[in-house]
This record gives C-alpha cells, sequence and structure tokens, in this order.
C-alpha cells in the first residue's frame, strides 16, 4: 500500500525536515526491517538527504540552487517557475531509504528534506514500505 | 526479469518522454501493484521527471544544464562529452516509481525522460517490476 | 540484513571506485537475481555511476562541482565544508542496481563511485541485497 503524507511549506524555497513524519509511519506501518521508497508527484520540488543539526546548511544548498538557476533568468516556460522545475531534476524526485527495528537507517547527521522550489504550497509525499 | 526498451535519441541534448514505453511494458508485465525500477546503462545520459505539458521546461533544463557544464569548457578527458558525463551525475542513472492498477503512479504533470547527453544514438533503458 | 562496506578515502574530493567492493559483496551474499541499493549514511558524500575507463571524467566531474559550489564562498555554515553538503545533494546518497548471476548489472563503461566531498576520511556504506 502507498502512504500518503501531506505537508504545508511555507515559503518559495525551503527544506522542510520530513524526518518525523517518516518515522512515525514506519511505526505505524509495524514493519521491522525493509526498505523504504519516498517519491514527490511534483515537478517543482524534490527529495533530499542533509545535515539535520545546523539550518546554515540548509540555507546554503537553497541558495547555491538559486545561484545554479535564478529565478528570473531568461527562460522559455513562462509560468514565473522554470527554475523550481530544473531544480527538482538537479535534487530528484526519490529515495531509498533501509528499515531496522522499525525505524529509518540515517547517519547521525541525516534528515530527510522535502525540497520546496515553488512554494509556500500544499505537498503530497508517497511512501511505500517494503519488508525484506 | 530485466526488460529492455531500446529507443532512439534525435538530438545532443534532449529529454526524450520515455513514459508511455513505461505504461506499455507494464501493462504486458502484468503487475497489478509494486514497485519500478528504472536504470540506464549509460555514462552519458540520464534520467528524470519532469512536466509533461509546456515543452519549454525541457528546455529550459537542458539549457541551464549546458550552463552548468558547457560543452567545450577546459576539460581533462578529451573524447568531446566531458559534460555529457557531469551531466550524467547531477541528473543520475536511475529512478524508481510505484505501480498502482497497472499503471506507474505519476503526479498530474510528471513525465519520465531520458535525458540524452551525447546523443543522437541508440539507448538501452533496464526496467525491473517487483510486485508488493 | 545490511551489510557494511568501509573504505577510506585519501583527499578533500574524489571519485572512489568501489565497483570491486559491490561485486565481492554480491558473491558472499549469494544473491542470483535481484536488486542492490548502496546508500552512504553521511552528509558531505554522496554515491554516483559514471566512467570507469578515462580518469579525466572524474577529474571533469569534481572539478565543474567545485565550479558550481566552490570551497571559499561566502556560506553560512561556518565549518569550511558547506560546499561538500551542497555537492552531496547534488549529487544523491543512495543508488539501485540490478543483480543477475550473481554480478551488478553495469554498462560496459560504468563503475560505481563514492563521491567524496570532505575527506579523506573513513566512510562507511550500507548495501542491501533484495532477491526477486
Amino acid at each position: 500500500m502507498i502512504k500518503h503524507l501531506e505537508v504545508r511549506t511555507s515559503s518559495r524555497v525551503q527544506l522542510l525536515d520530513i524526518t518525523p513524519q517518516i518515522k512515525k509511519l514506519l511505526i505505524s506501518e509495524d514493519v521491522i526491517q525493509g526498505v523504504v521508497f519516498i517519491y514527490v508527484p511534483h515537478t517543482t520540488c524534490g527529495i533530499t538527504i542533509n545535515e539535520n543539526a545546523d539550518p546554515g546548511v540548509r540555507q546554503d544548498i537553497l541558495e547555491t540552487l538559486d545561484h545554479l538557476a535564478p529565478e528570473d533568468a531568461d527562460y522559455k516556460h513562462l509560468e514565473g517557475n522554470a527554475d523550481a522545475h530544473i531544480k527538482a531534476s538537479l535534487i530528484g524526485s526519490s529515495i531509498t531509504l533501509f528499515v531496522e527495528n522499525g525505524t529509518p537507517v540515517l547517519g547521525t547527521w541525516q534528515g530527510v528534506y522535502l525540497a520546496e522550489f515553488d512554494g509556500p504550497r500544499q505537498r503530497s509525499i508517497l511512501v511505500k514500505v517494503v519488508p525484506t
């Protein structure tokens, strides 16, 4: 079964920590050991793993992406969010995590982030847990 | 079993929509519910998910990548396609999708694209469907 | 079961070929056919697939990433490795490969690389093989 997480982002670009929701979902799914696939069905946001301590890291990631794909460059796509589409393909739409003892296997400094590039918005995150 | 899709790209850089082929393959595989892994066994193309409506989005993605890794920069690799290798690592070689009711679970605006960076060429795409 | 590979990188940025270790692990796991997930539990390195022949390709990838996220730019994160975090999110923390005849399915020119962005360091790589 695919589980749906609904989150709300609060600014145009944002790395929103969804680690607590993933952990909670795994508990409710009651899967002890396996693989969890996390997928965003959107084209202007992505999903990534990065540092959960200093919030400066998240700012640096977002600002560098703004530099690589500026919001106001001369794009063909005229909806004002071409940069968001580009960033989504650079970051990617899905991640795979392992599950052990009912919890996602993450490094000490790792958190799971929805990478919002065209917010603020309501976003869906699809999650599938496969026991192994 | 791994299934092979063969496609032909038509220009040096191109985002080629392979969503119809993925859907067709899922029908022939007769998997109702599961996970599908899509992988390119090449080092100068990648695979990504992005907008299936305005083709301008694809152009913007390709042009921004050209800007980040220009074809004619001063590279160590002298085969004229160093930029294609770099773009392949930025975009990634594989994606994971969910399957429900025998069809890939995609957002309204999502299409699956082979990201050609050193075409035109014949390209193989490897697909594995795992029922869950 | 999750298997752990331990490797040591030898410079600040490096694409370290881990293909031999992955092949060896698959042999010891005795899985003939399946999917293998490879994951780095770190936030300043990634994992990618690229050319296994000309080492110039690896240099070009690393130098372009240095150009996109320079080590000495004006970052919020003050530990001197903000660029490494950014590159990790651009490259990604995991890859998925297929297994056939007990060996990873790779294209002729493909190798699997740990992408070190803040070395030299000891790094862990988590691997899970799922028979299918």
